[in-house]
C-alpha cells in the first residue's frame, strides 16, 4: 500500500512541476526499474502469471512503478513487496457496461463493494441519475471517477428521456453532451437504446450520432436483426449487451459487433450465450453486469462470478479471462490495459484458484486494494438530495373512478423478467371506484411524477405480485424515476409514497398508516448514503416485509422499478397513464 | 467507380455545408441504405464473404455508402454495382510498418503500385526523407496522404539523426514533432530505434516518449530481451517488427508486444516467424514489409505474398487474414477497419483464391480501385529537388594515404543481409596511396556528405561485392542518406558521385569517365519522378550493369545503401569515417 503521505507527496509534486517534466521523470524511473537498476514502487513476488493470450503460466515477480507494470518474467526488488505465495495472477476485470445506480449505493461505495471482486475498470452509463438531474448527474459520476480506486469510466447517456410518454427530471440534447465528450474519463456515447430513432433517422438522434463518429458509440439493440440491424450498425454503433440468444449474438458478431455477455440481477443471459465464447471469438466478446443489486453481489459476486460460470460451462480459462480484460479493453479503445505485461496499466487480480475465479486480492492502478485505500479517497459530496418534489399525497390520489366498462386492462408481471404481459380483469367497485382484488392477485399500481413538473399520477392495475395487504413503493422507476407504487389499498399506497417524499427517495413497505420497512435513497432518489453492507441488510428487511404482506416475488423492488419502463413490451405505466408498448401509445 | 463529377460534387458540398450537417446527412443515408430502403452508393454482388473471426463463409451482397460498409448478409440495390462473381471477399490489408521511400517512387506512385495488391492501409515512417529534409519531408507525406486512394498513415520519425557519428540533412527534436502529433493522418511516434537512448534515459529521448504517452509509440528492438526489454516496454512502446527468431518473438509477445512479421527486400523474417501465428496468437500479430523495392513487389507481391506464404506454411487462413487486417488495426488504434461488416470502413479485397491470396480487385474507402481513380487524384508537387549539395568531386577525393600500418580494416558485406563483418586485409600501395585489390575481392568504399554541411568524406575498404572494375554509387545511404560509393578505382568513383550530383540523387554505375547505367532519384535524393514500371525496368538495367563490372550480389544497391547504417553491427562507414558499431565509435 502506498501510504497517504506518499499520495500527498505526489499531489505536492503535481502542483509544483510541469506535466511534461513529471512524465519524463516517471518514464526515467519506470525504465530504470524495468531494467532492474532501481527498486520498483511495488513488487509482487512469487506470482504465477497466467496468459490470456495462450493460457500459459510463468512463475515470476511483477514490478510496478506508479500506475504501470514495468517488469514481468524476472526477479525484482521494490520499495514495497507483496507475496503472491504462488497464486495465479490475471489482468484486472472490466465490467463493460453497467449502471452504478442499480447497486443502490454511491459511486464511491460501489468502488468499495465491487473492486475487491477484481473489477478494476467499470464502464458505467449514469443513465438513471441523468434522467433525474441531467448533466449535474453525469458530472457527479465524473467527479466520482477522479476519486475511485477502480478506474471508473463514463459513457454519456444518449437517450434522456427514453420516450415522450413520461416526465423525466431532465432532457439531454447533443448540446448538453458535447462539452463532456473530451473529458479524460469519458469513453463515448452510452447504450443507444432509441433504436427506432436511429432507424427512422430522427434529427436529434442523428445529431448525437454525428458528434460521436470516430469515437465510441455503445449499442443496445434487443432482437434487432437482418437489414434493420445493418442500418443500426451503419450509424457506427459497435457493441451490444442485449443479445439474449446465441443465434442473436452470432448474427451480431458476424456483423462486427463486440458482444457483451450480460448477467445482471434481472436480465440474465450468461447461460444462453456461454456457447459463443469459443477460442476463435474470444477477442470479440466482453462481459458486463448492466444492473446488479448489492444482494446479488454479496451472494454471487460480480464479473468474477461470470468468469467462474463460463469456465464451468466449458469455456477455456484463457478465453473467459481474455473476454473479461483484453477484449473488452480493445472494444472500448482502452489500449493501456487488459494484459499483465511491462508498459501496461497495473490492474491485476490475484486468484486462489483459476477455474473458480476466487479473488484473493486486487491491485488497481498500481495500488494494492485495501480498506485503508478506500478510506483515503477524497470525499465526494452527494448530489440531488432534494430531488423528490411531490405535492401532498392522500389516498384519494389513487382513486380510480368506475366507468361503464367493467373489464380493466391489467399489467401482468412475470417473475424475474422485466417484460410484462397485457392481461385484463373484472374488478370490484366500491363507492363508485374500482378497487384492488387481492383474491385474484390483482392490485393497484400508480406512478407519481416526482420531479416537481406536472404532479401527474398514472393509475392502473397489476397482477403477479401476490400482494394481499399494504403497499410497496420505490423512487427507482426506470427510466424517468418517478415514484412507482403497488398496493392493495389506497391508504397504504399514500403512506408509502408520502414516506418516500420524506426520505427524499427510497424503497418503502407500508400498511395502512404504518411504515413496515424502508431504505432511504436520497442521492437523486436512487442511491443510499450508507455503506453497501448496511444497504444489503436493509434490503433483506424490505424483502421480508414485502413477503409478510403476501408478496411472492423474489425481487419485489426490482419488479416495481421496471413497471414504468415504456420501452420494454408489453403493457407498462408512466406518470401519464397506462402505456401500450406494442402500439407505442398511452392507453385511452 | 464514382465518377470525377461525383467527386467534384462532393467537394462542392463540402465547401457549402457545415461539417456536422454533412455527417448527419451521411448517417441518414447510411442508415437508410443499410436497411435497404434507399440504394447504396456501391453494391458488391455475389460476394463470398470470409470471416477473419472464425473462418466461416457467407454468400452475400455488400452495400457501401461513402467510405463505409452499410450492409452485409443480405441483398442490396446500389447506384453502382460490382459483380464479385462468387469471389472471396476479405478485409483490406494493412502494412503495419514500412518506409515508402524504399520503393524508390513517390508516395502517389507507391499508392498506384501497392494498393492493387490489396494494401488499403499503409502505416509509413517517413524516416528517410526526414533525415534529408526534416519536417518538410514529413509534411510531404502528410500532403500525399490526403491524395492517395489507399489510407496512408504516418508515424512520426522518432530518431533523426540515428546517431551523432554521421551528418544528416536535418535533426528532429520533440519541438519539431509535437505540432504534427494531432494531425488526422498521424498515428504516433515511429519505430523507436534508439533503444540505447531509451534504456539510458537520454533526456531528449524521454521528452519524445513523454509527449506520446497515451498515444502510439512504435518499437524497434532487435535482439532486446530480458530485463532490458522490460525497461524498453516500460516506456510505453507496444509493437516490434525486428524479431528475427520465433523465440525472440515469443518473449516479446508474452510481454505484451504486438509482433509485426516482416518480409522486406533485405530483412526477411517470415520463414522464421511463421510458427508464431497460431489461432491463440492471431489477434496479437500483424504483417509488414518495412523496406521492399519495386522489383520484389513486381515479382512476389506485397502483403498479399506474405499471406500466401503464411498459409503455405500451415497458418489457418482466418489467422493470416486476421493478422493482416483486424489485429494490425487494433494494435495501431485504427478502430474503424479490419472487418467487412456494417459500420466499418469499406476497405476490402476480392480474391480469386483464398489460399493463394490472388487479388482480383480492391475497394479502398468505398471506391473500386482502377487507373482512372489513380489518374483523378490531385497532383502533389515533389519536394527536395535540390537536396544533393556537394562540392567538385575528383578522383583525388578518394585517395587513401599509405601509412606504416600495412593491414587495413575491411567491411565484409554478407549477401542479402545488412549486418556486416569486421575483416582486415593487406592491400597494395601505389604512388603512396593504398588502392583497391579486386583480385582479393576488396575494393574502396566512401561516403560523401551531401547535405551541403561539412563536405566530409569517409573512406575505407569493403569486400564481398565481387566488383572487378568501375564503381557503384547511391544517394540512398541509410539513415543520413549521404552518397555511398563502392569502386575498384578512384576515377570511376568520382564519375559515379559526380553523376549523382548532376541527377540530384540516384543510383549510378560508372566505369572510368563513363556512366554505364543510372536511375535518377531527385525527390530528396531518394525517390524517382517516374512511374513504378519505369523504375522497375531501370533497376534491371542497373543490376545488369553492376553484374557486367563483376558484381556478384543480387541486390547491389540495397547493399551499398546499408553500408553507412551505423546502428547495425559490426563495421560500417559514414561521412565521418569507418565506424565500429560494437564499440559505437569511429575507427581511429
Amino acid at each position: 500500500m502506498r501510504s497517504l503521505r506518499c499520495l500527498q507527496q505526489d499531489a505536492e509534486r503535481k502542483r509544483t512541476m510541469p506535466n511534461a517534466t513529471m512524465t519524463e521523470q516517471f518514464l526515467r524511473r519506470a525504465i530504470a526499474a524495468g531494467r532492474g537498476l532501481e527498486p520498483a514502487d511495488l513488487v509482487i513476488r512469487n506470482a504465477r502469471l497466467f496468459s490470456v493470450m495462450d493460457g500459459s503460466f510463468v512463475d515470476t515477480d511483477i514490478a510496478i512503478v506508479g500506475e504501470r507494470i514495468v517488469g514481468t518474467h524476472g526477479r525484482y526488488e521494490g520499495a514495497q513487496t507483496l507475496d503472491a505465495g504462488g497464486r495465479v495472477v490475471v489482468p484486472g476485470f472490466i465490467d463493460a457496461h453497467l449502471h452504478v445506480e442499480s447497486s443502490l449505493v454511491s459511486p464511491l461505495e460501489f468502488d468499495r463493494c465491487v473492486l475487491p471482486h477484481g473489477v478494476t475498470t467499470a464502464i458505467c452509463d449514469p443513465h438513471e441519475i441523468a434522467n433525474v438531474l441531467g448533466i449535474e448527474g453525469i458530472r457527479y459520476f465524473l467527479d466520482a471517477s477522479e476519486r475511485t480506486l477502480m478506474d471508473l469510466r463514463v459513457n454519456l447517456s444518449s437517450c434522456v428521456p427514453a420516450t415522450s410518454f413520461e416526465t423525466s427530471g431532465a432532457r439531454l440534447e447533443i448540446a448538453d453532451l458535447e462539452p463532456l465528450r473530451d473529458h479524460p474519463k469519458v469513453i463515448g456515447l452510452a447504450e443507444f437504446m432509441n433504436f427506432p430513432g436511429v432507424l427512422s433517422g430522427d434529427p436529434a438522434v442523428l445529431a448525437k450520432l454525428a458528434a460521436f463518429q470516430g469515437g465510441h458509440i455503445d449499442g443496445h439493440a434487443p432482437l434487432l436483426s437482418g437489414l434493420d440491424l445493418n442500418g443500426y450498425l451503419a450509424a457506427g454503433i459497435r457493441t451490444d449487451h442485449e443479445a439474449t440468444t446465441a443465434a442473436e449474438a452470432r448474427e451480431k458478431l458476424a456483423k462486427g459487433m463486440t458482444i457483451l455477455i450480460r448477467e445482471g440481477s434481472v436480465s440474465k443471459d450468461l447461460e444462453a450465450l456461454a456457447e459463443i465464447l469459443t477460442p476463435d471469438m474470444a477477442s470479440f466478446i466482453g462481459l458486463c453486469t448492466d444492473d446488479r443489486n448489492p444482494l446479488d453481489i454479496a451472494e454471487e459476486g460480480h464479473v468474477d462470478s461470470m468468469i467462474r460460470r463460463l469456465i464451468g460451462r466449458g469455456a477455456r480459462p484463457q478465453d473467459a479471462y481474455r473476454a473479461a480484460s483484453w477484449s473488452a479493453a480493445m472494444a472500448f479503445g482502452l489500449r493501456d490495459r487488459g494484459l499483465v505485461a511491462p508498459g501496461w496499466r497495473a490492474d491485476l487480480v490475484l486468484l486462489d484458484d483459476l477455474e473458480s475465479c476466487r479473488v484473493h486480492s486486487v491491485v488497481a492502478g498500481g495500488r494494492p486494494v485495501d480498506e485503508a485505500g478506500f478510506a483515503a479517497r477524497a470525499p465526494l459530496d452527494p448530489v440531488g438530495l432534494e430531488s423528490v418534489v411531490i405535492g401532498r399525497i392522500s389516498a384519494e390520489d389513487f382513486r380510480i373512478e368506475a366507468s361503464r366498462a367493467n373489464e380493466r386492462p391489467v399489467i401482468g408481471v412475470v417473475a424475474g423478467r422485466i417484460i410484462t404481459e397485457r392481461l385484463s380483469a373484472t374488478l370490484p367497485v366500491r363507492d363508485g371506484a374500482v378497487i384492488a382484488d387481492p383474491a385474484q392477485d390483482t392490485v393497484k399500481v400508480a406512478v407519481v411524477e416526482r420531479h416537481g413538473k406536472t404532479g401527474g399520477i398514472g393509475r392502473g392495475f397489476v397482477s403477479g405480485f401476490g400482494l394481499q395487504r399494504g403497499a410497496i413503493a420505490s423512487s427507482v422507476g426506470h427510466d424517468s424515476h418517478n415514484i412507482c407504487v403497488v398496493g392493495a389499498d389506497d391508504a397504504s399506497m399514500a403512506t408509502a409514497v408520502r414516506r418516500i417524499g420524506e426520505l427524499q427517495g427510497g424503497f418503502v413497505v407500508a400498511e395502512g398508516d404504518e411504515v413496515r420497512a424502508e431504505l432511504a435513497l436520497p442521492i437523486a432518489g436512487l442511491m443510499s448514503l450508507s455503506s453497501f453492507e448496511e444497504v444489503r441488510v436493509t434490503l433483506e428487511d424490505l424483502r421480508a416485509a414485502a413477503r409478510d404482506l403476501g408478496c411472492t416475488l423474489a425481487e419485489p423492488f426490482l419488479q416495481v422499478a421496471f413497471l414504468p419502463l415504456p420501452v420494454i413490451p408489453h403493457l407498462k405505466i408512466t406518470d401519464m397513464g397506462l402505456f401500450d408498448v406494442d402500439r407505442f401509445a398511452l392507453v385511452e
